[in-house]
């Protein structure tokens, strides 16, 4: 049986920290890391672009008060000191703070008084495990910056950085809300990439059960059904979530970029699709693993029902002509031991002949 | 078994192309081909009709000046180059051509400045494989034209064309809202052919499980719940769409289109109806076979109970006196053979008496 | 097996004929009958009666321009040129007339300028094929007229003829939206009726189902199935329909009419009721039966099961004992023989008390 | 198996009387019953309270002419005649004396000009039948008067009764609305004790099931699952039922019963929450009971490997010394029976340990 | 097998007392207690707080005249008594004092004139019934006062006080609504705890069932199945009542306090996906039991045919040679007896590959 990865736990993370908590305390519930969260940053307008890996948060400040338009992204959530600064920085609220770093979160979007706050999950399909590891990301949006905030090293956003780079797409001459939907669009496209890989499993999957059904496949088929039970809680959410952005009229969006998060929606909701043709495949690769496993049970069985049926009576006629009574005349006919062979021979014949007929054979 | 076609793949195709394109950007996802996209166009008012293949993306601006309607057919969505000029052609967003060359879009209706674009999907039987096949459709409809996109040479339009030419039918005596409609009908109307094929199928498993169930036929029959699947995503969201499309106050569709729509509407529903009547009855399929074959296995373990709960006693008997003690009395009895014959007739035909009385046999 | 009915069929009939004719072309759908399609006529009002069977078009254009209430009932529905001649003089709505012979549209109402069109199924209980059939009745409620097309000459109005003959019923006072009241009404009651019918077959396979279920049983319990799903499908849009007619505000339909169609949509929630009630024990039945067969299976596997490990160890002592060894001491004891019977049946009664404390026996 | 009450039919009960009737036609579906109909009438304010047992209709009339609150209370509702003529007294609907009778009505409320007309369902846990009687009860709710009526004898109302004679409860000193909120509650109150009957026979063959699952338990468990999908379609109605009436704006109701109304509500929400525990308890029970009868089955299958694999190749090797080939060198050694009886036993030692190994011992 | 601890009854609690009885009569129907009814009292304000253990119903009422907050917390509601004194003293609806000590009251609130009134629902995992026990909590928020009332003596609420004795937290400078969500808060934080320790318990038994599956592991799934339905019925209404409280216009809760209510309503979401999850877990558990069961039956079944099908020909043969025909030639031949073994060993390995080849081995 494959060996179950370390993540994949039953037991629910906790949410809130411990009971009783104030509202707002910092409690990262995620696995524990200790590799230095890095602070990323990219300050751009429609002529020029300023790219800064590994700044402080002080460094990060400054950059806010530049014009144009400011990315910071910072890689990990585990480091709460810091968190706790950036947020201090950014005067955000203490719920605001204590969901960046609740990696239980499910996604989300709040409207402050000055920024957006998106929570969204992200997907990436992990060759060793065979399944898919959802990461928390927060994303927040305010006027003129966007600050994303990842659970892990793990980059979805490579892409959106080399088309910043590239002087003349559309995303230079666009406000933040482009870029926050840019990166929201970046992480959506990964789910499609999860979902394939998932499909290429499940397709491997199929095609073993038909020929050679093991025990293995179906603790594999329930284990990949919990995962996509996992990715649909992330998905479903962010569809309302991306729905409720389009329609809310905050001076944060534009019009021109709410045309965006309606494609951005359509893509959602195909993974929505997807993820939920998946899960039917799979229930069907359950009933196919059943009837498999039962067709060979009923071949088994049936095997062993001829193979009984046809040589219990002739042993029980030899045994009959193994008994030792004085008298028996059959046993001293010339041919009785030929008669009986004959006997014999016909009935298994007969036997075989009524199995064909009812199509048992 | 029958084969599995090439384009039944249980992967999800990718939706958005490589995640973090800039969004716009034309990936065509559906299979390679290299034939040549074609081109055609009608234009007719109520008196008179030009009918031109294969033109050239010039010819088609030149067309779309002329009064009247003109409707431009192209013939395949993989030539990007061709889709991208004739979008320039007509300035459409470039998220609307994104979605005519995304053949996994699902159907919808988007209202844009100048022009109403309409995705649905085709449905084709495959005789071969036995399933149905669901193409990708785009429709825009501008003020005095529609543009449809068909992914394939398989034509759903030719009845279209047929009344378009003969001069008296209602179709020429009205605007391009109308032609777009009579396009949509005719997809639809073709669901009802495809569904029938499947429908077809469905009755000859139907009849033959009760006969002779095969596992190959519950596995067809798991290919065809699937198939019936997809099928279901291509009509739901139609059935909204064209709910919509009745609904909207568009200046593109009149009051007198809309009577022809809602008609529409009612014939989507239909194919829905079908199509759930469909899954029902492969549902009930399921259960035959599965009863069927219990039906069968019962009978096959009965057969073994009763041969051997018969014969293993008499069996026994016989062993009893094939011991060789030397001090067995019966076996010197004159008459002992016939006696034991006697009783082990007697037990056999006990047996089966009580089998009878407990309705085994 | 009770052989299906001719009209049990899988395949979905079609629904807007050939794909791309163009709409509000009449194309009969059902089974073609010869028989000649008969018009009566009834015009009535509070003081007088006149009734004709038997009419032509032409005669029937007289009765609608003469004052009171006047009630055309078509009895068939596949002669296409008599339907068409009369769509014209009533000047209907091409697509009213495609839905009017159109036998797989689903019941709704639809509002035009001149008339209100409403379409509902008749259900009657087939004595042979112990199934519900299900026909399609369309209504057409005018101004002081009402227009009735039955697909079949089985007629569930005569109770309606019979209180309009009797001059001092509510019917004959009031207007043409009390009639087409009253025929929707006839129509529900007959309902009941057939629901009984189905209730009443459900019942007998219920109690065969406890003493002495068979294959065939559940053959029937799937085709029950089936039919249920199809007259839900028939009731369910129904009741909408009846629903909006309540709400609307057509000058067609008065206030005093109302307060009976919301005891209509009253009737009509009682016939899904009790069809969800009849699929719920049809389901049931199905546990039944299941849980039933495995019963019987067990008790044969326990008889099985009781009878080898019984005798299999007897006859393997019988077997050692039939060795032909030439050193073998137990052989020559004198009572080696009743000993050895001695051990045989203590372990045959020793068997069965562990069977019997085990509860297997 | 305990036999079927007579009044758990199958077939349901027709509900509008012989198709085609006129509506309003009064037609009695329950049981036919001979006792006579019995009015009771209770006339209070809050200084004074007048009793009558077995009044006649005329004598209502003078009732319902006095000032302070009115309660008739009908003991049956199968003489048609007296309600025919108490509904002709209080000028009541055609359509609401129609539902008085039917019993098959589901629960509702309908206001008319001059009352309140409301359905519910009373329930009784009978203890032979060992299931829960559903009866039919009628509610009119006028200015100063309440009426019921009840289908039996059998009275949920005594308590109602008792505190309407005690001079000093809050029910004396409101209106007829607080009357008739307080019959409703006794009726809802009642369901709970229905409910716990229901609980406790469930509770009864859940012990059973885990010890001594026997088929009939599993019989019963399918009777009471049927059961309570009849009390749920009792209850769910009467929800909204209740939810309408608070939030209607009727003069008939004043805002301090309205209170109590919503008090009414919560223990109907609370019914169903039984009812829906109980049925999921009753689907686990269907998963004890099958997972039991199948681990029984198994330890039979089981008995029957171990003992069949033990001794068949066992009684083989006997066979093998019992054959009679001249020429068998193994019968003539000295300790060849030895040798042969340590093999078999080593074999069968062998055999067990291995099974020990499997854990199917 | 576990044993059954006494809460986990099935039998519903009667909901409001004997039935018929007044509304807001206090009945309480929980568990019968003998231990006194403590209240505990703390009175704050931002710069002092006062607390006080064990006070009268008379001192409360001083407590509730001074200025600033305070919080009045009721161990017990099983002193009918007291609790009625108490509510007399704060004037509340009788409806409120009933459904105070109803333990069986679903989660609500009801705002009246003077006071919000919220039930929710505690719970706390059993150590020793590896069971979720839910308990009945009462809040009663006023004008600068809060009333709780507990079931028991197991207090949620110890860290709020914690967090009220130190003097600098939020909860001190804000009002009495902010102290009401504190509680609340509370309650829902230990809903986390008790999901897990119910997550831990699924993980053993998930791991079990994989390596060793007993029928007592699926009885107990079926009893935690039970638990999470339980569960889910205390936590779905307050998603809604505290989405309700968040969207109600009350004067009792500002602004401020409703982000925090916001927070809260993503606490529970978040509770009811897990336990969504582990429902669905439990699910999945029992289909993996299921196929673990089958498989290893279906691995006895194959021994029990292997062992058969190889043996039952060869014992056969034996009893052949065991026949005791004077004139049998094979058993003359010198070499017989080594041919029959050669026969029977080639018969023995020729099966043993046909069985590898099938791969039944």
């Amino acid at each position: 049986m494959p060996q179950r990865t370390k993540r994949q736990k039953i037991q629910p993370r906790h949410a809130g920290g411990k009971p009783g908590l104030a509202p707002g305390t910092l409690v990262f519930v995620g696995e524990r890391k200790t590799q230095k969260v890095r602070i990323d940053v990219i300050a751009y307008s429609e002529t020029s672009l300023t790219e800064r890996a590994d700044v402080s948060v002080d460094q990060c400040r400054d950059f806010l008060r530049a014009p144009g338009v400011v990315w910071i992204n910072v890689n990990g959530i585990h480091d709460l000191e810091l968190i706790g600064a950036l947020g201090a920085c950014l005067s955000l609220h203490p719920l605001t703070m204590e969901d960046i770093v609740n990696t239980s979160q499910r996604p989300k979007t709040e409207e402050f008084q000055e920024y957006i706050y998106i929570v969204l999950k992200m997907m990436a399909f992990g060759e060793a495990s065979r399944l898919v590891k959802v990461e928390h990301v927060s994303l927040i949006l305010g006027d003129g910056y966007v600050i994303s905030f990842l659970e892990d090293e793990g980059d979805p956003f490579d892409e959106v950085r080399q088309r910043l780079r590239s002087a003349n797409g559309r995303i230079r001459a666009m406000k933040a809300d482009y870029l926050a939907y840019a990166l929201m669009d970046a992480v959506v496209d990964h789910y499609f990439l999860a979902i394939e890989g998932i499909g290429d499993r499940i397709e491997e999957i199929d095609d073993r059960l038909l020929t050679d059904p093991r025990p293995e496949d179906i603790q594999e088929v329930h284990r990949l059904k919990r995962n996509i039970l996992d990715l649909r809680k992330a998905v479903w959410p962010l569809r309302e979530e991306i729905g409720a952005l389009e329609k809310r009229e905050s001076p944060l969006f534009c019009a021109e970029t709410k045309v965006f998060l309606r494609d951005l929606y359509d893509h959602t909701i195909q993974a929505i699709d997807m993820l939920e043709t998946l899960r039917d495949i799979l229930g069907g690769l359950q009933d196919t693993y059943l009837s498999s496993m039962s067709n060979r049970m009923n071949e088994v069985m049936k095997m062993l029902t001829i193979i009984a049926t046809i040589f219990i009576p002739l042993t029980f006629i030899a045994g009959v002509y193994g008994m030792n009574f004085e008298h028996m005349p059959e046993l001293k006919w010339r041919r009785g031991y030929y008669l009986i062979w004959g006997i014999m021979i016909a009935i298994g014949i007969g036997m075989v002949t009524y199995f064909k007929k009812k199509k048992w054979l």
